[in-house]
């Protein structure tokens, strides 16, 4: 039995879970917010209680300090001797990365390496790298990163058409994120179909505040709706998803604002906030929808139709496919955006029950036991997955 | 009996068909090169002959002159009393134009006002307006505008997820474009089939050095690929098609380009000129990737690949199609870029035959008979419609 930490840090936050392998239980988990700002909050749930604490933590190196005294001080451990590995989530990887990686010097320098590739997330998993392995320095630590699941991906899925030395010199190329929830659903559907990953064409909606798609053959990612940077693809809650490039110049010179400065807009102005005018929140929305509000209406519309025909452009793409799977926060939760997606794709062999679409939360099929694809809601488990390759790559 | 001319006025260009109309017989066709540049080129074919001449032509008036003068010169008509219209083709007309309009001085001043949306055509397509209502102000001038056909999408299809005032300010949403060339292969499909257009959900896609794929319902485009500018959508000829937004900067960080100038390496260094590294023309990258050259090879899986993913986007988007077109220089002739589109889409209904697909340049099914979906080859004809539309309009 092996205690493993998983570890998701933002530049301000950290995020953890303490879960028990190979059970996949989960012991603890909590959240620590506005680090390095004033007011820092400390919340840790374990067994049916909630630890928050209000204070400044200045850094993540206190953070994790301040982590492994309340795991010891609730009891959740007895000593830093029972954590046995720590698998830290990266987002971006580059093409460097196709796998989960145990941790050292050289890698810490290839992840500095792709930095440039996401200069806000990267930096801040590099800090959390850095505090953990300062507290634990002999136990195993493992890079879990979001973009490697989609390094199967074919030159042709990848390939911007852009001159070609610009993916040579400056490494622009899709790259994907999600991949470790979209690994992770495939498997999941693959035990619930009880049929091999190898033999499968799924489509994996990940549907949370980002939302991505991505076609899925035999357990490969072969194309995926995030791009370069994750701004790409279909609307999500504040981010425009795909628009014509050449309308950056265009309301540059429209606003007066910077390119760096539309791409703020284009990431946290735009998407479902923008269309409904009120809120990124798919609840909010829901709720003004139903109460008549035609802006919310017509955010809720623009998701659906994006994602509906994502699934039509990657079901092509596959020659057709067997199971389309809904997880993340949306995905897994919003009965009336499944049934916009999924309603009127009878001619690609989507039959679904709308009353088995009623399930939230959990995992579900939503197809009629006719259907020649099957439709799945599969809650999706990144830190299991940070566990596992944890104790795969680290134990 | 009429004598309709059907004008395509670049910036430097002129191209003109006289077509008498309604029996739709070109009697001549031509074009001006390099107006205002030195050695500018007219050339005009009437029966089997060609005549061509390299002069200084110093402007678009001078070139309408000359295309009168050699009209009865050559004996083609005997005055120009016989020109019973004309029709320009713009390419914006933005919101305000939803269909082809007799033009007017307040016509005039409202293409103008769209300008703004496509600063390089409209005001070359206004020069050409200008030259022959001036040389021929007794005769009706009807404008049919590219984006026209597309003012049926609805809101949903047409409006990007960005800060709604960007709409409602700027005009900033999808307007589409190739929508002459939409219109007529659709109309022209609806006979083909023998069906009532008002029952078909058709699939056309206009496949020439630019590209766009329409959905086209009950004979009205619903979605589009092409955006607020002719960039968006497929790979093209030198056009990157749709990429990451965040792109932009990045590159523009990269290289040192400024926005405007990134843009130029989008519209003309991108597309299958980037991809295959030596062209941009479609024949000379089949050859080379016949011969073995990989990059020629990539550069048409790519394309192949973003029209067939379109096609199963849209096939989504009406729930199913009966019948895909393809048209323009590309989809009229090439077997081997139709063969890769139409590769594995069995899973919706479409059953083509190669053998049949071996035809180039005229209305043929390419489909096996009992397919569900048709598959036609269709040559689009955007002059016919300018002189329709004249007709309609002016006469």
């Amino acid at each position: 039995m092996n205690n493993i930490l998983a570890i998701n840090a933002g530049s301000s936050s950290l995020k953890f879970q303490l879960i028990e392998m190979p059970e996949e239980t989960v012991v603890t988990k909590g959240l620590v917010e506005r680090i390095g700002i004033q007011d820092s909050v400390f919340t840790i749930e374990f067994n049916d209680e909630k630890d928050k604490t209000v204070t400044d933590i200045e850094d993540h190196a206190v953070a994790v300090k301040m982590l492994l005294e309340k795991l010891t001080a609730h009891g959740i451990i007895e000593s830093l001797d029972e954590i046995d590995g720590v698998g830290h989530r990266v987002v971006h990887g580059g093409e460097r990365f196709s796998e989960s990686v145990l941790i050292t010097d050289e890698v810490i320098q290839e992840i500095e390496d792709v930095s440039d590739l996401a200069p806000l997330h990267n930096p801040a998993n590099l800090t959390g790298i850095r505090a953990f392995r300062e507290v634990l320095p002999n136990v195993p630590h493992v890079a879990i990163f979001d973009t490697a699941f989609h390094q199967t991906m074919p030159e042709q899925s990848y390939l911007y058409s852009l001159p070609y030395e610009y993916y040579e010199e400056y490494g622009i190329r899709k790259y994907g994120f999600h991949g470790t929830s979209h690994k992770y659903v495939s498997e999941r559907a693959a035990e619930m179909l009880g049929r091999p990953l190898e033999q499968l064409r799924l489509l994996s909606c990940h549907l949370g505040n980002g939302a991505s798609i991505a076609a899925i053959e035999g357990g490969q990612s072969i194309d995926t709706s995030m791009g370069f940077t994750p701004l790409a693809g279909v609307t999500m809650g504040t981010r425009s998803g795909n628009i014509d490039p050449a309308l950056i110049p265009f309301i540059m010179e429209k606003t007066g604002k910077s390119a760096q400065e539309v791409m703020d807009v284009l990431n946290k102005e735009s998407g479902m906030l923008a269309l409904s005018g009120f809120s990124s929140d798919l609840r909010d929305i829901e709720q003004k929808a139903a109460e008549g509000d035609e802006r919310a209406e017509l955010a809720l519309e623009v998701f659906a139709a994006r994602i509906h025909k994502y699934i039509g452009s990657y079901a092509s793409r596959m020659h057709g496919i067997d199971g389309i799977i809904f997880t993340a926060g949306v995905g897994e939760n919003s009965t009336s955006i499944r049934e916009r997606v999924l309603k009127g794709l009878e001619f690609m062999g989507v039959y679904w029950d709308p009353a088995l679409n009623q399930v939230r939360g959990k995992e579900a099929f939503v197809n009629y036991p006719h259907s020649p694809v099957k439709v799945m809601i599969i809650p999706t488990n990144e830190e299991v997955m940070i566990a596992r390759d944890t104790v795969e790559k680290g134990l």
